[in-house]
């Protein structure tokens, strides 16, 4: 441990020139959902190999269908290894208009006195988070030549795209993705100033359906009042998705859900969150979830349903008098407990498939399915980044569940039978997949020496 | 009468011609309701005013806060003084990958043995029409040095924007616009080979609605499970439009509808329109209109309702997991009988409102309301424009009335006090507002040669 104040005083003084390097980065638009941005995705997976390979890493871009997967190597023969994940792509933009500054030209602003953050698409989901780790790296190596332990680091660029290529690639790959343990960089805080530790991850079920009425776009003077509006099929169908208390109601939709433990009930209900405090910061005052469940609950540890997305007809400026020929809506679901993606899936279909009226049919894309998981709670190497967490922010770290989804977890222990330590410092109100995404500079800067502090750690011996 | 067949043989001899023509204005895209094509909507005016000109009308454009408007008059002392209108504005082309060729490159296609159309954006609605009656003044001009009845042509530029700014120019310029009836040429045919003139024409409240709940865009990942989404309220408030016997549930909605006389009733069953005959040629078999009513009842004078376009959240290629912070919905009704406009408006909105859970908006945007108009069916010009009709076409025309809406009707009865006699080409399978619109060479070529006879008739004395 002699070694780390040293690493964490490097990272001090590095902070500038570590904001430029992510600065760097995020300016490439790497968005893995328009096809448009293909060219940028390669420059954005080439740009942090050729970082890798500058700290001693054997690092090289592979070939996925999709985009190429980021892979390099530092091994320690002897010491624990552990296998990095992260994403290097971003959500798209749109609406662009509701952004203050342009999205891939990062800069930094101080939102509140003393608070400090960089604005960009993906400042912090993932190329901020993942270059904490980066950074810790770097400092380490500078400072003591070496690092404590040996890393793999594997960043993707198809995780806002389902990740569809990198199950294949893990199990095609098992061998040299070989570790003790995984690290993910892809979770958030409890608040500004209690670090968090991730002990559950909802699964998702993506869908996209598309509703046809007639064979064309239709004059609504000529065909109203007679031929169907896949508009009007498509909105009896979304509004029916949930009942009058919240509840999602496709037959067999919480199969394989426990209750809460009574243990748990008080954990959350210790925590004492408010919808004030979590619906306040986005205008909102009520939460829409499930009757009769906590808030906490509602967002972490229950299924959901959402659509996010729907279209259809003319949505143009001013007027037209049009009956659409189509309507489609993306929807998805998160998945908790022991939920089955693809039952859920198929039970969304005939959900559908039920309340199409004569001469409509459906036709549905399936943009990924995966269960949701739970990590150990008692490991010796969460224990030992609970403590090195606790150290640096000066506050008990805390285990949570996220509402959100990192399929790849689920495919670790799967496909490599190792389990995941899920450390991040994101915060809600970071923007995420919305306009003005920003990241803190102290999650950023303590980011970094929170790893700094963990890589140490996982060297020691025992529990 | 005698001129008459020296005036068919001319436009029979013109027709190549008068397709270039009719091509040349085609190619201007005049969509009103994009500010992007101001200027072309401009040249599509001026095109029209210089044609008019070289007739020997005295013609110009005149300004609007919109879209000019062509004026040109030809007077004839002593004779009847007809009111033309028309217009020069087309529907926007999306969805532009639809189409077959490019909707401002007309071409003509033969679609079936014998049967050749013009296929362009505005081909039949309205500029295809609109030189219907131009061609039949070119001729007879051409032929005879004069035309039998004085003549003003007023053709706008915002007819698919809700006509705003027409009332206004009516009433400012009453005196000028003086007629004893107004010819419109806006309307369809019975069938390919029926001519009809519409007697009834749909009135129409056309409203834009926006939800809005949280104050930005949302990671459903964080806030799903929690945060009200506006796509699912606005799903539930078009859901609630109809009811399962597709009858509009806005209160107060029938108020001012008349049922049908028995004789109205055996008239149309007479006309024996089938769901296979109206549906079939869009794909579809079954009508969703209200049961109990015949489908060319609830077609042409029932009120209807169709959201015309709806848009939310990511939708774009591929997936985003997000909770939209808006949705927004066009919204618009057909009215029949004496359904008010602005009560239907209103009540529209409370009806939505009504439906807003706590913490969620909407905010309004009306497109437009008219009444639902009626014309005379036995005045003597009518009866002389069924009798040139029947003529031409070698079958009965039929008075009919119409779905769609034309509010200058309106307005012609209450700010000039004439009544307006609608004549038209159209059909059924036109694409009008779709990709693809075309305009059949039969409709085109036997409307000029229609509108030829019309005006000698409209010249003759009595009833």
């Amino acid at each position: 441990m002699s070694k780390l104040p040293a690493i964490l005083s490097r990272l001090d003084a590095d902070l500038d020139a570590s904001l430029a390097r992510l600065s760097s980065w995020l300016e490439i638009p790497s968005i893995s959902t328009d096809s448009a941005y293909a060219a940028d995705s390669r420059r954005a997976a080439e740009w942090l190999a050729k970082d890798l390979e500058s700290l001693g890493f054997t690092a090289g871009l592979r070939e996925t269908p999709g985009h190429p997967i980021v892979l390099a190597h530092r091994p320690k023969p002897g010491a624990p290894h552990v296998l990095f994940y992260g994403h290097y792509d971003v959500q798209p933009v749109d609406p662009l208009e509701l952004w203050d500054t342009k999205p891939f030209e990062p800069v930094i602003k101080e939102i509140e006195p003393g608070r400090k953050v960089i604005v960009a698409r993906g400042a912090c989901d993932d190329k901020g988070q993942v270059m904490t780790f980066v950074e810790a790296l770097r400092a380490t190596i500078a400072e003591t030549g070496d690092l404590p332990i040996g890393v793999t680091v594997m960043v993707e660029g198809e995780e806002e795209s389902g990740s569809v290529n990198l199950p294949a690639f893990v199990r095609e790959n098992a061998e040299e993705l070989k570790a003790d343990f995984a690290l993910v960089c892809d979770t958030g805080m409890w608040d500004r100033h209690t670090p968090a530790i991730t002990a559950s991850l909802r699964g998702m079920v993506y869908q996209e359906v598309t509703i046809t009425c007639a064979d064309r776009d239709l004059h609504s003077g000529l065909f109203g009042g007679a031929a169907a509006n896949p508009v009007h099929v498509l909105a009896k169908i979304v509004a029916a998705l949930h009942d009058e208390t919240g509840r999602i109601t496709l037959p067999g939709f919480y199969d394989g859900i426990e209750e809460p433990t009574n243990q748990q009930k008080a954990d959350w209900a210790d925590l004492n969150l408010t919808e004030d405090e979590f619906l306040g910061q986005i205008g909102l005052k009520h939460s829409v979830g499930e009757t009769g469940r906590m808030l906490i609950e509602q967002i972490q540890s229950r299924p959901t349903c959402d659509v996010n997305g729907i279209w259809g007809g003319y949505t143009g400026e001013g007027t037209k008098t049009v009956i659409a020929g189509k309507a489609s809506a993306k929807v998805s679901f998160r998945l908790v407990g022991k939920q089955d993606p693809e039952t859920i899936a198929a039970a969304f279909q005939a959900f559908v498939r039920e309340r199409l009226p004569a001469d409509v049919s459906a036709k549905f894309v399936a943009h990924g399915a995966s269960p949701a998981v739970a990590v150990p709670v008692e490991s010796p190497a969460l224990r030992k980044a609970q403590a090195a967490l606790t150290e640096e922010w000066g506050r008990k770290a805390v285990t949570i569940g996220s509402g959100g989804s990192i399929p790849v977890v689920g495919d670790f222990k799967r496909l490599l039978g190792i389990d995941t330590l899920l450390v991040g410092f994101g915060l809600d109100d970071d923007r995420v997949h919305s306009p003005n995404e920003k990241y803190d500079l102290s999650s950023f800067h303590k980011g970094q020496r929170s790893w700094a502090r963990i890589l140490q750690a996982l060297a020691t011996e025992g529990a």
